[in-house]
């Protein structure tokens, strides 16, 4: 903890002196663009791997990055979702999943997790996923499995998203466009899912083509 | 969304290389001490207030940054608590509200949310706040009566956590440590509860009287 | 009552005489090949419509042919889903709407079914369906925008359908095909959503096309 | 699917001509008498068994025939009822269930149905005539248990329409009754619940005694 | 407080040493015969109104005596009436109302509990009765309507027993008989229902006849 | 149950006469200044061990004296404890658990409650206090870990209490104050929670201290 009081205290000292400004126009409001849902995984700093200013990513974390299928009995995945969308107006919405996933292993091998009951219970909420891979990709195991469920659950999850209310006036509306994205932690890349082919691509590799 | 792009390219050349031991070492694993419950909002961002590296904070956040109560039928609020103490044994547990929180205003107005079901539904996650602190401060109002509903939030969902079997499980044997903490957005500091005055206090003010 | 009884003994006198062999048959089990989920209208005779035999409809019925998101707590609306694709392993899964559908007047006018809370909150699985069609199709009021709302109905039933692990998992494997019908009462003719023009079509012309 | 196709062609050049006022009329409008509750099961067409014309059954339709006990937060099985019984005004509510029922075997032999968490959920709701069942014939097993359950679950069914408050609300003032019946599949005959005698009889038997 | 704790004292000194023999054996089990569910109000006390010693009664209570239809999801109202019937054994069920009794006044009158969103929710399960009461007795207001609601309520809750299928199961087996009581506490009199009669009776002029 | 007959005539006519004047005030209304939430147990009688009169105590009852965590869609267990805080204005609510206690037990043993789906799911809301207690005293096994448990499990229903909106306005404004009970049926005593020493302690010990 003190580890941590340390950079508050470092924080306040250094970094926010520097961008007073910017600190000083949040103080009183927010007007983000984008809706980022991604895994709590420690490793996961969404502000850092796109360069983010604080006022630029409203977001929402969970294990797995999962969005449940829209319920109105459950305002736990709804509510964050609609203000973002009704109130502050964002304009994309990122699913963003990522390598290594603790969450997608326990979908994997839901014996690892029979001892947590609300877990398991939780990734009952990418099991689709996981019959959509094994479906698809008959072959994987490992690694190359693990990959394959993480992007299917990246799609699964748009999908779920697309039953909200909320979100499926914006759609009809082109208000706003989703994205299915997965953080590639040891490449320091970010795949996107590309609609057209189907496919995870680079982002990098795509800018380049792009260039 | 080009911008964000542009985010992930400048991560990928500049900021990655610098730090690819790091994230080399992350790809295969985390093992965060911290679980930091925190808003979605876009102006809060855990890991540069706490200059903190990828990999140290396991990070749950929704509009309000609320716990809600246990509940054997709701796995999104306890299933990702329920990884973090159980899987990843984390060993201090911080709920962070901050200044100027939308969820907060909208708990304080419960009309300004009507037309949002979902929200008006989650925000009843914070009802018990309100009613404590108008019922404890009677007098206050707008800015004052925010900050005062803001932490009893914090106090709130900090009792809501002890009610989850999982931390109700490690508290009792000091294996974890709660922590109540404000972000105040315009003034770059973190407030933190004191429970032995009852009141929310400034790090920088705390640490420099430990000095 | 009296009438329906002479039904039944009219069906059992006339009808079941003649059809004895196939009702022998069915007395031990039934294959059908296609899940019918359609409106508890009763204007709306599915075997009628489509011609079929006993036997050939494994069918589910509620009032506005809808079937909510995927919940692991609802098996209301899971559990014959699951049924059908899993144990009878149907092929072809069919959502059929209709014109002049009191459920989808109802969704566009919820003032009308306010007295009303079961049909309110169960109505609120097309909500998205009306936001949709008043989103795309500004303009329309009266029976063109019933019409829009019970076509855009069904492709959101179709959308909750796909969040359902038991039918994600056939369909990634391609062993299950979703269509989603209108049924004309005053036309005689079904109408089925093309997925190339992203409208729906007179099966009647569709077939003349093809021949 | 072409083979359904075909059938809709056959319907709308065959049949529809032939019935065009009565389809006309219905164009604007229904006023059915029944509420019909039965199986899903492709087996049972009760248009085809009563020899009911379009407009006169309001059909709801599931696996097991079943009506779950009252629950505000369940609209699935409370709204099609509430829709028929106050809106619609339908004097007389059956529930029908029949031979050969694979979800009364899914009952009677619940690790049958382990594999599909939804199904067994949902025939959850036939628990106590599965219990009643053996309780009161603790002789039986195979076909006849089969029957008993059968007979029972659509007792138990009917008592859990008593609890639905519309229902009761008709049923006190004499505006609405009930009926059990089972639909003998080889048979070709109705079988109802005679409350005098405590059994289900034959129509066709009860009518010919009537006459 | 103070006055409860004399009350404490005077027991242990008093009442305690007088009936030793009857707790000691008590401290180590229980097996009552009946399972009693009446409501909270505090001037109903069930030990009291029938004269039973310690050990004799298994109590139930909440505001208006309800047990709500049988639901899995819903543990709090099942659990306790399971354990009493399967695990304890008991060979009545006694569901007893009160004259004068708040929660019907609440429930006849939904728009005096509005401000409080749980009560009104959770009279819901007496609305069937309402309705009963009204639509057998249209002409009745005041404490007559009162009266009518409360015998109705008894009868509903009743119904809603036979849902539970711990229930379902001793009853078809003849093994738990169920009655329905009010308790008048001006009168000091139970009025106990007569299935024959319909009619709500005095126990004491019930007793009289028979002797 | 003729017992219970001859109990209720007796009260009728040997203990009403004798406090008509009670009765007859109680008839038309109530005041209590205790909301008492206890076990079902039938050994459990607050109101003989407190001493207390009708119309002292409002008084929930439940196998295991549980109180959920607050929970907006579970009515069962906040609508009495709304009532008896906003409607009736209590100034004390006592949690009273008691030796021998059989959902302790089963707490203590969730294999002895596996054929008992509802008892085992309700039994959850003490699974943070079996949890607590093993973690407090790896060493007790026994009668000493039952009443270690039964111990916590009050302490932890004190808990889920302070969760509840209505119960946290009160208390907030100093109105309400929590009561944490053991009833010893073999000894005659009860035992408080001290806030202060974190101790169990009998009424009669602190009284006499006191004295
Ligand atoms: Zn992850
Ligand atoms: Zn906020
Ligand atoms: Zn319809
Ligand atoms: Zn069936
Ligand atoms: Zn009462
Ligand atoms: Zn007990």
């Amino acid at each position: 903890m003190d580890h941590m009081i340390e950079g508050v205290l470092k924080f306040r000292s250094e970094i926010f002196p520097q961008r007073k400004a910017l600190f000083e126009e949040l103080s009183t409001g927010q007007s983000p663009e984008v809706l980022m849902i991604t895994c709590a995984d420690s490793r996961v700093d969404p502000g850092l791997v796109t360069q983010s200013q604080p006022g630029e990513l409203f977001t929402c974390r969970n294990a797995g990055n999962i969005v449940p299928p829209w319920s109105r009995a459950d305002e736990s995945n709804t509510a964050s979702i609609e203000y973002a969308v009704t109130v502050l107006g964002v304009s994309e919405i990122v699913v963003c999943g990522h390598s290594d996933c603790g969450a997608m292993k326990g979908a994997l091998a839901p014996e690892s997790v029979a001892a947590l009951p609300q877990v398991a219970g939780w990734l009952e909420n990418s099991r689709a996923a996981v019959a959509a891979a094994r479906s698809r990709h008959p072959d994987l195991e490992g690694e190359a499995l693990l990959r394959a469920v993480t992007e299917e659950n990246v799609l699964l999850q748009l999908q779920h998203l697309r039953t909200h209310p909320a979100v499926a006036a914006v759609l009809a509306s082109g208000k706003v466009r989703l994205h299915g994205w997965i953080y590639d932690i040891g490449a320091g890349d970010i795949l996107a899912h590309n609609p057209d082919t189907g496919r995870f691509e680079s982002l990098t590799a795509i800018s380049a083509a792009a260039a």
